[in-house]
């Protein structure tokens, strides 16, 4: 069987060639172009606008500005739909905004026959605002008087919650505790996936149809029909192969205007490309944060009670909004467990910056970093073994969460650290570090993190699957989970293979998700595709298999317990499975018989109303040159506990994917706004300093493979987990290195440098 | 409810707006070019090729020649498969043929970066040919010492069959009988689609993917397999909307050579289109018949035995073989009932031209030409009523076959007749057109038709449907049966919103099949589409439909028996029909539920073992210029008993478009052979007279509508009679206009001036 091996992609050889159809290579030739018109204010009103002169240039066919889009406010974020309203997302923002909030909010929309006439329509389009003053961080944002940006809440305050267990300020009455504080800042950063956001859309028999770049088509069906008004029904999303999406594409980032453009140009398709700069302002960013850790614990390390309180600065618009924050307190709360009590406090809070959204690790890298840098401090003040430190105070194996009801089935955390410090060589290294001076200094550090697999039970897990026997004995699956780079086909065809006993070459995936055709599934984010994708193969495998037993049954009078499929074929396991027909003669014979003519088929929804965490810790080692304020890492190991492995290759890239994001957010990403306009400064690949594969060392993996007893193929999340522990690693090697433990990434020579100075290295 | 109105096509707007996307729309801009070399003898064997100049041609990628092909033999009619071999068609040609059997054989084919650098390559490769005497005739190639055409098929015989019921010899010994003798000849003509036969086929992932106008993608998926030695699994057809098949397009005509072109490509796309000389000459066309009609009957009308001889000109390839003539002789045997005995002699022979193949009526026009001018001319002869002759003999009501136990329900005929007669004002015509003289004379006759409905039991009858339930409460319908433009998909969302309870709006048509996830359904041909693809779309409604009010009992604690659906809602049947939620509101509780979340779908195949009745006739009026020998038709109708109406206004367009190519077929359309070089004359538009609009009278439908008891929907066939009748009706119009009965159809100048002069009028 293939499952656990490292098949090649079955997408790799058109990626590779570069035969494999994008939405841009999609789009038709005579498609009219649709461009947006961005404000140049961060906060106000658009009081007027004059098309008059833009409309007469030559290829503009129409131009749709705010004041004519439907009154109709609508959410994006791309979570499964919730049938009760106190549960679904903020619905705050309209096709084009006449109230606006961000520079570079959408204002309008050209609809041209090129590129050139929409762009020349755009600058020739007048505007008059009426401006406001703008916050662009949630402190400021929070300040009384500070500009309203959302009506009806106060404080620009999205959601402001507190959790407690047990009670706090009584827990830390207990004499001779020792109390840590901390705050740590996180920076905005973005996806920067390669493919940009990208869609066409056209109308076919009243319907709207858009090919679209998503993670997430089902959800972005609903969406479309919610920003229109109009029945989902009437609403297709086809998703081709898809360049990337972190997250970004886990939001119905244009599909929703570019519906309304193809609506508007009578149903001509009409594409809608954005810009590399469009994405970086216009799309979604990761949600920077401010998170203040305070720990009471016990001379001998012993946690007793904890506070953590998080602003996460939400944006423009809701988009994910407070949720992000959210799985943040699950981290705080469940990683390291105080003996007696914990307070969450978290404010997301409107901001006139780029809308926050999903990103690889929803909220827990900012989380991971502050946890771990603080814990790393707090080791560091009393003089313990981190590592010591981390696992007297780590859940234990066998805590089970009373919400998610997760369990630590698993020694994962005790493995992975084992499999870091031999590569790394830890002891020797923290030993041979120890009393460095000079400018130049070296040191290692790690941190563990937290993660859980897909949503449930915060939201719905639902997944369908539906396959096609051939007449050669090899299947069609399809469903509803998307491919989005990161691999999946490839691993649903292992998983289709192994429970339906044939070759995994027999297996052919359905790249292509259609709204209108493909089984239900919400699609790429949670780390989930292979978590619960996988339950929906299994069920519909079994289904399947279910029917060919029964079948060959009647051709060869056995009874189906006695028989099963082995590599394509029925076999009779009552005897030394002897081999009774091929699964494609079955086929063949069931399809054309006169007697009973059936298409072999099965499809099924399942449901996972469970969840598994997903562990593990990266070491990284640094060379700090301190004059020069310049970390350079000189090796980084994560190590996972991902349940069993479906395809180490593939994992393996998975990890390093996510690795090389961790490097970019703890050492150079971020983006800076200008202040006084509230626009984005570098918002570009040359001034957004994306690390390349230049900046990195040798990436190293290791896993610790338990099979994850709740997963249908015993694998959970991997997909996002890779991106969370990186930045807290390198700034605890930092600290190794040089003693100054820095709060704020990323670790830039601009921060260093004060940095060290403060602590007198300079 | 939508069934029985005439609603307008789902795909009405798409088409007339030309939005709609054809084969041709969908080729990528980058694709290759293919092009076809064709022989230049009609009979004989490339003996050498010399591709070296053509190679060296800018922009040629590939040139394969015969000699390059695998020698795999396959057969192309769109039959269903059959496990049984002897029921398989005959496997007689290979991708490009060396050994040559039509002037225009397929003897190599260019790939090029364009139709210029193609269109030269083709000029410059050298063909060596060994050349062998040709036969165009059936009677020519049965010939002793005729030149054999495909190996092991003495006498050119495709195949002979002969069905005696009774004896005839014994029959014909009864004292007093009359015997008539007629020859009747109908010609080879083509299908003339608008669309060209046209496709485009890639690869990916390993697997070779087909865009196809055809009616059959199911089976041009099998085909290719066969023809290329793949496994059928590893083959994709995709099929868009289709601009017009007639059956002509029930063949696997080019796209095993597109699929190979493809993989000689790397699995680049490669276009492949014909242009409309080569779709004249080397796709398919009606086979030319030759039948022999003996009589005997007594006096009184009442016919006693029959004998039916029929040559079928199979033309160069096998492809429908001699299941024409044999649906031909079903006709013979079934329309008229003789007392005592018949026999049918059928002979299917290879010639030297275009290979015949299906088309509209499937043997019917060419046997029903026979068979309703010789009984004219029995009772012009004897001087009786050729109404009264005809119902003396026919068919009684309540007659079963007993090979495909169809029962002749209704009184049909009679119900036809009647009303044609009362619109054409028959009794009176026949009256006053009884005795004129002058060059100009003018006629009435009719023609009365045979015809059943799918291919059940001589092959198998499968259909596959899915549907999908949206959360608007709309449903998407999938299904192999194909819209070819006859407005199958129109019907097919009236079928499904009658049996689901909900607007036909709501119904939406998948018009696509992609054979890697469309149900399984052989296609359209046989006029099966309403009647097979019926009974699986009612299978699996009423299976959705049950799952349905399943939940619906849940939600609202009524038995499901007390529950329907009725427009779009679930309604308390035993309370007035009060309605309790939508369908939209099930749909989307069900999907995100919390407790059991369920994407509502059904699938099923339904398979058919029946088939029904389809009978009808022709009238028409003529005006004969006998000088001239010009007939012009003044006024014709068909009426046709069609089961119930699914939608008055297509079914009128159907008869419409049948109507017009009985026109062409009985007095413009043959194919026309150059008899010392079997090259066609008249392959296009300008020589070939294919009616246009300007040459039709009015055309007049009338219907007699009987429930068909077998039909899901009590609907059977009406894509094929339509263009059965005509071309007898006119042939006997002609007769009672001159006195002449011409036994060769089409009625040209040419023919009627020298029957005319036979006859004594010139």
């Amino acid at each position: 069987m293939s499952l656990g091996k490292s098949v090649p992609r079955v997408d790799g050889y058109e990626k590779v060639t570069g035969r494999a159809k994008y939405t841009g290579d999609l789009i038709e030739r005579n498609a009219l172009i649709g461009k947006i018109l961005h404000s140049t204010v961060a906060n106000g009103l658009v009081t007027g606008m004059d098309t008059a002169e833009a409309g007469n240039i030559p290829g503009v066919v129409k131009i749709i500005t705010c004041f004519d889009v439907p009154d109709i406010s609508f959410p994006t974020a791309g979570h499964p739909w919730s049938t009760d309203p106190e549960h679904q997302d903020p619905a705050d923002r309209k096709l084009l905004n006449r109230r606006v909030r961000l520079y570079g909010d959408d204002i309008a929309a050209v609809i041209a026959q090129d590129e050139i006439a929409a762009a020349r329509a755009l600058r020739a389009i007048k505007v008059e605002y009426e401006e406001y003053p703008l916050v662009l961080t949630p402190e400021a944002a929070m300040k009384e008087g500070a500009p309203l940006i959302h009506e009806g809440f106060p404080n620009n305050l999205l959601k402001h919650t507190v959790m407690e267990d047990g009670n706090v300020e009584e827990a830390i009455r207990e004499e001779g505790l020792l109390k840590f504080e901390g705050a740590y800042e996180t920076p905005m950063v973005q996806h920067c996936h390669l493919e940009p956001a990208v869609s066409f859309a056209y109308m076919e028999s009243g319907r709207i149809v858009i090919v679209s770049s998503t993670q997430i088509p089902h959800i972005v069906r609903r969406i479309v029909g919610q920003a229109l008004g109009i029945p989902w029904g009437n609403v297709r999303i086809i998703k081709p192969y898809v360049g990337g999406g972190f997250g970004n594409k886990q939001d119905a980032l244009y599909e929703p205007l570019n519906a309304y453009l193809t609506r508007q140009a009578g149903g001509r398709p009409v594409k809608l490309e954005l810009s590399r700069e469009e994405i970086f302002f216009g799309t979604r960013v990761r949600h920077a944060q401010k998170i203040y850790l305070t720990t009471y614990l016990r001379s001998d390390g012993r946690i007793v009670a904890r506070k953590y309180t998080a602003y996460s600065n939400q944006g423009a618009y809701g988009s994910h909004g407070h949720s992000i924050a959210a799985k943040g307190t699950n981290a705080f709360r469940q990683l390291y467990q105080d003996e007696k009590a914990r307070r969450a406090e978290i404010f997301t809070v409107y901001t006139n910056t780029a809308t926050a959204g999903a990103m690889r690790g929803y909220g827990t890298p900012q989380a991971i970093f502050a946890i771990e840098s603080h814990i790393e401090d707090i080791a560091d003040a009393l003089g313990m073994d981190p590592l010591e430190f981390r696992f007297k105070n780590l859940m234990p194996v066998g805590f089970t969460d009373p919400f998610s009801k997760n369990v630590n089935y698993f020694d994962s955390f005790r493995q992975c650290v084992d499999k870091c410090k031999t590569y790394i060589r830890w002891d020797e290294k923290r030993e041979l570090y120890k009393n460095q001076s000079g400018p130049i200094r070296r040191g290692v550090g790690m941190s563990l993190f937290w993660y859980n697999t897909a949503v449930w039970p915060v939201s719905i897990e639902v997944s369908s699957c539906r396959m096609v026997l051939n007449q050669d004995g090899s299947v069609q699956i399809q469903l509803g989970e998307t491919e989005i780079g990161q691999g999946a086909d490839t691993v649903f065809a292992q998983m289709a293979a192994e429970t339906l006993g044939i070759p995994f070459e027999q297996v052919h995936v359905i790249g292509t998700q259609d709204t209108d055709v493909t089984p239900f599934g919400t699609g790429a984010y949670g780390s989930r595709q292979s978590y619960v994708g996988g339950m929906a193969i299994q069920k519909t495998a079994l289904l399947l298999k279910e029917k060919i037993l029964r079948i060959a049954s009647g051709y060869t009078r056995m009874p189906a317990s006695n028989l099963a499929v082995m590599e394509g074929n029925i076999v009779l396991t009552a005897c030394h499975n002897k081999t009774l027909l091929s699964l494609g003669e079955l086929a063949t014979e069931t399809l054309y018989s006169a007697v009973h003519a059936e298409h072999i088929t099965a499809e099924s929804t399942g449901q996972t109303k469970s969840n598994a965490y997903s562990f593990g810790c990266a070491f990284a080692e640094v060379e700090v040159d301190i004059p020069l304020g310049k970390v350079k890492l000189l090796d980084l190991i994560n190590a996972h506990d991902c349940g069993r492995l479906l395809n180490p290759q593939l994992a393996q890239a998975q990890v390093h994917g996510g690795m090389s994001m961790a490097i970019g957010f703890g050492l150079s990403e971020q983006l800076l706004y200008d202040e006084k306009t509230g626009k984005l400064l570098n918002g570009n690949f040359l001034d957004y300093k994306l690390p390349t594969v230049m900046d990195h060392p040798h990436l190293e993996t290791a896993f610790a493979e338990n099979y994850e007893p709740t997963g249908a193929y015993g694998s959970k999340a991997l997909g996002e987990p890779p991106a969370v522990p990186g930045a807290p690693a390198i700034r605890n090697a930092v600290l190794h290195a040089t003693g100054v433990g820095v709060n704020r990434i990323p670790l830039t020579p601009h921060i260093l440098f004060s940095e060290f100075k403060k602590a007198g290295l300079l």
